[in-house]
């Protein structure tokens, strides 16, 4: 099974992949269009894509994707997102002078930079590519901080694991595929719904799981194309393939411009 | 008067500061922190940072500072986004062979890019630093995407106005500063609200606006550090200093945890 992904080999997402689907092999693409691209022309049966990081927040453009595309969400995933300072083998710790990664890294190992001011962050496209760059390129003095899995992916050894300040760090991932597979234990969905530009439309589409007694676990707003000031929400909540989240879904599209289901799967 | 932005001179939110304060002086700040700390310390009097673009969304970062940090927001102002081709005056259009700018900008012109595939996009991490970049260090066949202010303050020439493929491309700025000062005719008001986590919560945070007939503008939601899935909703809401908009935010703070007024000011 070919599983795409977004970032280098050895990206969080390729580690959230190897979770979900032990056996696949994970095809890194540039950029985010790409994957969904793939998906579309069955080049991949599936990608593994993250949705939100509970300290960064949602990765809006592929709420937009979700949106635009055609895909299914099969799958939620929480992956631990670690952060290691990994060198190449060669390199020493005590003569490292800078230390390369993605500016959201860089941020979410502030403690550990100010406790060691020699080394100057240096923002780089992804954290696997990072690794990537200072082994494959031989910068001297040169560090990264990334996940474990590229470490392996290009031979890097860790010079110090589990850089992060914050714990807390936890990344959802959604594994999603062009067909539309509801598993039988599927307890959560996640919709978008465009509304009518009136007052209190958020608050009546809200209404319509409020008076179901459904909780919802989440709620993002995307900007309209072409419509300043309009919005797209996308909400996630707790009830599977039913009788009632159907009932609550056809009482969304009376009052909303656009309906869509983007996935109904087991909560992680 | 002193005004920091984050950027370099001649970045959009220069444009903004200027046109809501034509006397002033730009201080510009490399990262946004930097504007809220220059603030923080009195070495500014006000500071203008963009809040949300209306094809890129929120600027996340600035919604979580001002939560953060003692500020308020005294004026808001919507600048119509204008790319621009920019380059060096001895630079030719036709030996033109890369352009620089930052990657939603480039993004921003893609219609323009696909016209133009010998055109190699750039990604670099500013629009007005790029045609710094390009016309301070002389690099060879190279333009840049960026503001007509950024041409001004550089000494580049306009090769091609206005190249965005979407010209419903607008940002909105705001004005702030450490004193809490409100306008008379005040008529929106911005806030923060962290709600107990309990199942129809938001439903109820949206009754209170509601059922006083009050108008939303916007909802944005952003994690909680160190609790992961729980949000802080961030909501602008048509009202000014008056008794209709104290109730509803007593009411508001019956409910939750924690209710900031970010800002009562003008509506664009």
């Amino acid at each position: 099974m070919r599983v795409a992904i977004q970032g280098e080999l050895g990206a969080f997402s390729h580690e959230a992949a190897k979770r979900m689907l032990p056996n696949s092999v994970v095809v890194p693409c540039p950029r985010s269009v790409e994957v969904f691209d793939r998906l579309a022309r069955g080049s991949v049966h599936a990608a593994v894509i993250p949705i939100e990081n509970s300290l960064a927040g949602s990765v809006t453009e592929h709420f937009d994707l979700l949106l635009a595309r055609e895909v299914f969400i099969q799958h939620e995933f929480r992956l631990r997102i670690v952060h290691n300072l990994i060198a190449a083998r060669q390199t020493k710790r005590s003569e490292l002078t800078h230390v390369y990664s993605h500016p959201v890294a860089l941020e979410q190992c502030r403690d550990f930079l100010r406790r060691n001011p020699k080394l100057e962050p240096v923002p780089f496209y992804d954290t696997a590519g990072s690794v990537k760059h200072i082994i494959e390129k031989h910068v001297p003095r040169a560090a990264a901080i990334a996940s474990r899995q590229a470490a392996a992916a290009y031979g890097g050894k860790i010079l110090q694991p589990s850089i992060e300040d914050d714990k807390q760090n936890f990344t959802r991932f959604f594994l999603i595929s062009k067909k539309r597979k509801i598993v039988a234990n599927a307890n959560k969905t996640s919709i978008a719904f465009r509304l009518k530009n009136v007052p209190g439309s958020l608050f009546n589409a809200l209404s319509v799981f409020a008076s179901r007694g459904m909780s919802l676990s989440k709620v993002e707003s995307r900007p309209i194309r072409g419509h300043p000031w309009e919005y797209v929400f996308y909400v996630d909540f707790l009830g599977g393939d039913n009788e009632l989240s159907r009932s609550a879904l056809l009482h969304l599209r009376e009052i909303s411009d656009l309906v869509k289901v983007l996935g109904v799967y087991r909560a992680a």
